[in-house]
């Protein structure tokens, strides 16, 4: 069974880094690619790594016929995603789509607007799309036909804290979420803040007076605390002088007095059968972002803290696989029924 | 003026990089390097950036003629530095001395045994020795002739939380320090974990255990609190890709209802006739590392957090220039009544 | 079918790059695996990023029954494994192994002790070891039993030169090699040299002297060269800090006035039908090492050089893959009588 | 003395780092900076590390009054350059002019147009435009009032060759330069070539159909070589993951039977005063880049080939230093009759 897969916006690094799971993935067949400016050219002289490669040339979006295609990922700009997807969501009935961009992580459009800077022009879907951390929504994602693939940050952040704020394991009032990421999540379009001289040998904070990550964030925690509480959190975000990989520490207080060791155990529980969340046991060493480059694998550590009552979780990822990509066809997967890791068996690469 | 000036250990990054400021300071005569193992070297042949540089071969700490010495740098690991300061100390009166290992930093010697792992043996001049981080402690190092110069990390904390602790605006009962370093502070002995392949496109937190540098701020930080209190804080190192640089991010909370602008302003006074320590208005971007990269500068920036009393602090130096070897420096100026920018007046080097 | 499989030397970073891919190797079955000091240990605590992979607890060889293995991975020292391999190829007649050492690469033992410092030990299975450059040398891989995995160097060198000067199109007296290489090919053992603050940021030309991979290149080229000539050629690694890739920039002559094009037909059509050595055609960028990264492809392209007579020749692969455990699966695979890219298959990755 | 000072085109990386030197310089007065796109900035805006600094604002060439200015350092883009310069060279009769742009670098303007693809717009005061390798050309710079400070790559091939092809020392028909550069040289404005994700783990040749700096080498090898020939050379640039740092690898031959050790020792010679121009014996290692990083240095090494009357050269330096602003205020010093090391004292930084 080969299904009829088509990817937009296929021209930036998240484009890429889908077709090099894609094309090793027995049931998908890349039917076409868009990138509105590139439109014409060929993927190998988009990214040469892709030379040789049997790919369709480069079309623009309206130059597509959906009229067999099964599967979309969309990977374009915030913005640009909601009258795409409105439009191929309203006309294809049975289009299963998996969007990479921010336009339809929050439920609430007025936060849409607070943080992207513009109403939502697809209000009338957001409410149909399922967010989409593979793990924490199985079911629903089975069952709808709009992904919302959650943020990279957000990702590394929730799959340890929803298990636990859902059960009252940590404190919901004060989560600290100091989190450090490569610069693969900034794009491919060219800036001056992501040159190489600017970034080698280099580190910061930035996003300090607040990132757009942390508003899925606080909806999906909205979603998992008990009763009417928001959740209090600061997401501090970090750039590191790596191309790929996200590592989030996260400062938070247990809930009344459990312990480290069953918040450990209800966390190893919960994803017992999840082949790509892996919670650590005590004896293993803490984290490297390049443990897991490469694959889709998130890995979550707990310690404890001199401070008492508080708790230091760990959560690292390749933010362009369990991050972007490999969570996308992670959901692809889900949604067509698939086992969950066809196409993403390889392992990380190292060194 | 010149004053004869030996290096002890001057094989390590550190003993260069104290090279690298003393060779243009007016004031220092480099007599005597130190290093057992290299002993009958030339440096340019330990250090080939220094090919051409007139300096005294390597000699074996025996070797070298104290008597008409004025002032030595020891960057020798702890543990040996402690016989070696101690005799110094004890022979030569006159002798002014600063310490980059960790041997004489902790006042107390139960600690320094529980970090450090072996009793102190040169507890007699134990309490003679001063915490030399410059601007904090000035009056005392002008007056004494040991200063322990402070570790890399515990630089970036204290700089930014000691006025505030003194003056009672931060709380002392939650502190994190969310700490992220360069690679140089490990230093130049081959491990498998430092390695190129190790450390490029990787970045992890470390210590989780407990980090060394937890014991001198504690006790400075103890030392700062009014009453009897003692500070409680996490400490949570990070290495990250790069050669030099280390920022702290500081998650902190105000103490009763001190504002944000309050807490940027008593810094700012406090560190006004300082050369080095910039507290950085509002309207300035947050600080990288490679801002200050070669340079004996230390940055501070305050931000809000949307957690209600918690306030953001980031501090960033080059571990290797005001994290270790230009704070020498700055100490030695001190203690010579000199100038305290004489020979560390370069900018950063930038890209 | 599932080949019972052994890797003696599993700690290095070939140990560790062959289990990438052949643990999704349709028809490999990692039986066991060996590293001497290393015995008793789980991969997983030797290589984290192997964590939760179930793969056979660490082995001294003498521990190993290989009884009913099929084929063996070998990646110890040089030295080494010549005893070794040995005493497994005369006691297991059917036994295939593909060494990664240097150990069974030159034909001439003088040339082995000669560079290698030691006389060889197994001289009288020397003349069965088939070196494995797949491409060329196909048909003995399939006919023996023990092949030779080359050099990384090697590999970029031969791939483009040997068929050129088997059809005697380029100059055999004048030929330079100027290699620049990634950091991995060093090992993973801890060295002051390849440590990340002596890496990063810098690059140099090493082995200056003289460097191993030049005796199999020269072993190679004469038996390529018709007559008795011996092709002259000047061999100059370079160390950039990268984890992985080799580019060799091959600076040779036409003999005769064959034309660029012709060269690069006459390539073209010698590897029209090889799935990893791909000729550029002249519209195509230069090859990046980037462009091969985690694959098993080599890319050569040619340019025309303003001086007489002289042509540009680049070369560019993975020197873990392509350079070492993708060769050695490529030879198993031949060796086996499977398809050549059985477990290969994977794209570059990028970025 | 102070000597009034302008830098036009201040905010690129070149211009940064003549500040670097230039604030250190006790002789240079910092009169003003311009920056078309930037007027009216603050430089700590454009470069946070000048935080702090006591600068003048960011001015358009226009408003610069350069009425009592004595030296002029032009770090625009080539082709303004010559407008620009011409004007201030005619309208201001004691006005030194250090060009860091290619504009005046060529005498034959024929060649100027075919690379920089326009024609030159200063024709008439190309002639008067000094070429700057400081140590080959010192008497003119000291002589003239313009002075077109070279390329970073021509300076590392220069360095070395110019003297041996003076003296006949090195064969004039088959140089083959094999040079690879960080990434700073490509400047600051943003391209999608030069971001982190498409440097950092790759590396490449380029500029393969001709590199306009060849044009300048040839000139400056013609004007050296005795007689009318021209000299046949082919310059192969690459891109290495590093900011800074160039490093030439010289493949040429002996003129009849000179023996590596008698250019060795003319090049000793020949740079014997010269303090920055180190001919390496050979006991020294091989250079590496970071050997020289942030300094003025320039260090060379012969080697035998293997190949007959082959010599390898290696030639190492920081491009934005020797290679650009180092050279620039090394020139500056001269042309002032000030001691050529002012301001260029500091050792190289390492690690």
């Amino acid at each position: 069974m080969k299904i009829k897969t088509v990817i937009l916006g296929a021209s930036g690094y998240t484009g890429a880094e889908i077709l090099r799971f894609a094309l090793l993935h027995p049931h998908v067949e890349i039917t076409a690619l868009s990138a509105e400016s590139k439109a014409g050219m060929h993927m190998q002289n988009v990214f040469p790594h892709l030379y040789g490669v049997d790919l369709p040339i480069l079309q623009k979006i309206d130059e597509i016929d959906f009229s067999d295609i099964a599967a979309v990922f969309c990977a374009l700009p915030h913005g640009t995603t909601q009258k795409v997807i409105l439009q191929l969501y309203q006309t294809h009935q049975s289009l299963k789509i998996i969007d990479l961009s921010a336009d339809f992580r929050l439920k609430d459009v007025d936060e849409y607007q607070r943080w992207y800077g513009d109403i939502h022009h697809a209000k009338q879907i957001q409410q149909h799309a399922v967010y989409g951390v593979t793990e924490l929504n199985r079911d629903s994602i089975k069952q709808n036909r709009l992904v919302a693939n959650p943020g990279c940050y957000p990702t590394t952040a929730q799959l340890p804290l929803i298990p636990l704020i859902r059960e009252g394991l940590v404190s919901a009032d004060d989560i600290i979420i100091d989190s450090k990421s490569g610069v693969s999540g900034a794009g491919r379009a060219p800036k001056q803040a992501t040159l190489y001289c600017e970034i080698a040998e280099s580190f910061n904070a930035y996003g300090l007076e607040g990132h757009r990550h942390s508003a899925e964030m606080q909806e999906q925690f909205d979603m998992a605390v008990k009763g009417n509480d928001s959740v209090q959190f600061h997401f501090v975000p970090h750039l590191i002088p790596t191309k790929r990989g996200i590592l989030s520490t996260i400062h938070c207080k247990s809930n009344g007095d459990n312990s480290i060791a069953k918040m450990r155990d209800y966390l190893t529980d919960f994803y017992q059968n999840d082949a790509f969340v892996h919670i650590l046991p005590e004896t293993i060493n803490a984290p490297k972002t390049a443990d897991v480059l490469g694959s889709n694998q998130c890995r979550i550590a707990l310690y404890p803290s001199p401070i008492n009552g508080r708790v230091l979780i760990i959560s690292v990822i390749d933010n362009l696989v369990k991050g972007a990509s490999g969570q996308a066809i992670q959901n692809f997967n889900v949604m067509f029924d698939l086992p969950e890791t066809t196409g993403l068996q390889n392992l990380p690469i190292f060194p």
